[in-house]
């Protein structure tokens, strides 16, 4: 038998000793986020030291010291730098300290807030955040929801609600699902998990701003009827990944109204936006959705593993997730006293409500809504910064906090100037203080979105709280080195 | 404005007295978990409790210490002691603190784990715990899984798999599963979220053993089959909750093999016992299911959080939940180094691998095998304890670590021992020292399950890393001192 460094009940001393070490790490690499390299790895490199790090099943304890070195000096070194200013690719992590010494509690304590009888106090803590967030997005009192690990399971949980009030079980072959040619995938995703056929998910033609056509959702919509087939789903955006485009929310409502079918906003990027003035009058009708998805992993700047679904009339998640044994206890019916095991997919989970209730009680909402209209504020900025690059282009004003745009020199077009793109992400990150990433925007179709631009486009996202304007004019800086030498 | 006293970013001294003060409590709380109540809340006041822990969202900010002790001194200690040494009740949680500090760190790094390229090292790590699993089980080289939240999830992933492989989309109207009148109601809900009609859910009997009955099975499936109905899924277990009963999984996966099933095994209770070699015997067959579920926040005593899906075929994972988008980076085929959102229903997720490896890496595995060979012991001790209660009645042999039973004193049946047994088990609990649950067992149909006892019975579950014999003795003092008192 092996020596054991540690026993699985550690003794106070080693605790204490066990949390000295981690923060010993942790300060310092919290300290040192601005001056790391933001995200330009060398691929090769970094497979090569991470197949160096396969490793059997452990036959000997190593020291903690040891472990230490490998997580923090050869793993993490060897990754995006997500929790730092720099990061402007997809969408930026945050990584709030509050929420990781939240998890140090919740994980110590270990109470099981699946069932609200077996912590009810702990669970309302958790039912404030979910109230707290109703309110945010302007839900009345009938709203509730619950805290998943992302946006990804929010919208699956949002498919199986409205696929249990629009259409029940028996007729998932027929059902339909209308998103835009914008929607975030995880939307498709969840579609194909909660069983609906992959061809009956349509996608909606966007406008010239992004946004989903309506018109094209009305035609659609009437069409698949005339053809005896269910729609049942609507999905907006309210902050696409590509663009940043917001869905004409209320317009939506109107046609979920309308045409029976459930209105769902995803919100996972956009959604906390709706705590600044200018954000809340560009998602204005969220409100009147049926089910709304937030990231606060994103726009409440929490480490990873912290999303939400939040439905307008609660019940609706109970009446698609709850199930019961006979082995459970009670349960209350009270949305704010509800299991959220009978509300969501999961049954044992970890206490995730802490991770958000300790930061806002200790920071209060206000130090988001100025943290948030920064980023609007930085993302106008880089806009016009760039704007001010001969040659650079942005492609589509921005409606939140993400920039995209290109280089479009006279004469250069189609796959040269997709390649010409991808040089200048290549030189601008290969300078290390900021790390974007591309995406290709579709073709324009024959509607009201003539005139748009497709092809591959970078893109600024901001939304780190990390973030300030001293790193915006760093990446305007490298974006107009990278275009000189390019030109 | 409200004055903030911290801000989003702490400065490292703040950082440093915000995890002292977190630790302050934490230490003392887990010292004194063997001396707080085990679990015998008074509902109504913990209920009033909580109504009074409503609060809109925070207008100012309040101290730390302020918010500690409504976590600490209000909240906690109204909630049964999931991670004490008395939980002998539904599933024991752990709760092991090295996975706490796992979470600090990987909350404070907070890198992108969701596709591989942007971590490569951090997704190794994770990947070396997948393997560890795989090699747990008995799987081979071509097996590969991911971490969940829990087993819901991953008996969720399950029945996308199987639904995928077996089934494909356009059929689930006639998609059936067969699954024990034991099973864990998870899986009910699983195929419900999957999309498979809740009729197509074939309870099969269970036999004198609690365990799936095979000629059942076997019939349920032709049965099906002349109906013209598409039987894809079987589920057996490995371990149920009402009494640890061990399905025959090599019968299962014969079973499987001639009739061209998918087996899946719901190992969330039981699957770590493969460790020890009990355990395996109890388990033989596991390794030839095409998928797993592990829950490490059971069997191997982290906190809440972290469960498993693993499937002898992992590209099957990949085939039934990749999705892609063209802001995604390139994919690795590689299963070790394959994005574990190709293989999962996430996308954006906390880096969970890290709390399984770092307890693994310091402790070795032979930690858990001799702690889990214990729980083992802990449950022989405990039924032979019980059987010398006079009337005490153990109602099914261990066969893992559940000991149900209940007092049957002559004369006594139905209701009326039903009811005596509800008293039993207030009576027990009321003394602090174990929380226990109780079941309700099936009637005993007209087949091989002939004789088996049905109605309401109590439980012994003996899972937690912290319940050594003092405790088992103290329950059965307590069931002793309870029958007594109501005889």
């Amino acid at each position: 038998m092996s020596e054991r460094l540690w026993e699985l009940e550690p003794t106070p001393a080693e605790m204490r000793a066990l949390v000295d070490a981690a923060m010993r790490r942790i300060v310092s690499h919290v300290a040192s986020l601005p001056d790391q390299p933001a995200g330009d790895l060398d691929a090769a490199e970094a497979e090569t030291a991470a197949l160096a790090l396969r490793a059997p099943m452990p036959e000997e304890g190593r020291p903690l010291e040891d472990l230490l070195d490998v997580v923090f000096d050869r793993a993490a070194p060897r990754s995006w730098n997500a929790a730092g200013p720099g990061y402007l690719a997809y969408i930026p992590g945050g990584g709030i300290f509050e929420s990781a010494v939240a998890d140090l509690i919740a994980d110590s304590l270990n109470r099981y807030t699946g069932v609200s009888a077996a912590a009810p106090c702990l669970c309302q803590l958790e039912a404030n955040v979910i109230r707290w967030f109703c309110d945010i997005v302007g839900y009345g009192e009938g709203a509730y929801g619950f805290l998943t690990t992302g946006g990804s399971l929010a919208n699956f949980s949002a498919v199986v609600a409205a696929r249990h009030e629009k259409l029940r079980d028996e007729g998932l072959a027929r059902g339909t699902v209308y998103v835009s040619d914008q929607i975030h995938h995880s939307v498709e995703k969840a579609a194909h998990l909660a069983g609906i056929p992959r061809a009956n998910v349509r996608r909606i033609p966007s406008d010239a701003g992004f946004r989903i056509r309506l018109d094209a959702v009305r035609d659609a919509v009437a069409r698949d009827r005339a053809a005896g087939l269910s729609p049942f789903l609507l999905v907006g955006s309210a902050g696409t990944v590509n663009t940043g485009a917001v869905d004409d929310l209320a317009a939506l409502a109107d046609i979920a109204r309308d045409t029976g079918l459930w209105l769902h906003v995803d919100g996972a990027y956009g959604g906390f936006f709706t705590l600044t003035p200018r954000g809340r009058r560009a998602m204005a009708g969220i409100e009147r959705a049926d089910s709304v998805s937030l990231d606060p992993h994103k726009g409440l700047f929490l480490p990873y593993g912290t999303g939400c679904l939040l439905a307008k009339d609660g019940h609706a998640l109970a009446r698609s997730h709850g199930y019961w044994a006979d082995y459970l206890p009670q349960q209350s019916d009270t949305l704010e006293r509800m299991d959220v095991s009978r509300l969501s997919p999961e049954l044992t989970r970890a206490f995730r409500g802490l991770r958000v209730w300790l930061p806002f009680m200790l920071h209060v909402v206000g130090a988001w809504r100025r943290a948030l209209d920064e980023k609007l504020d930085l993302a106008r900025v880089a806009a016009e910064g760039l704007r001010a690059i001969e040659h650079v282009r942005v492609v589509a004003e921005p409606q939140l906090s993400v920039v995209p745009f290109r280089l479009e020199p006279p004469g250069v077009t189609g796959a040269a100037r997709d390649e010409m793109n991808r040089d200048l992400l290549r030189r601008i990150v290969a300078r290390g203080r900021v790390w974007i990433s591309g995406t290709n925007l579709p073709p324009p179709g024959t509607g009201a979105e003539g005139g748009r631009p497709e092809g591959w486009v970078l893109r600024f996202c901001v939304l780190s709280f990390r973030t300030h304007a001293d790193r915006i004019e760093a990446a305007l800086e490298d974006v107009r080195a990278a275009a000189a030498a390019l030109l």
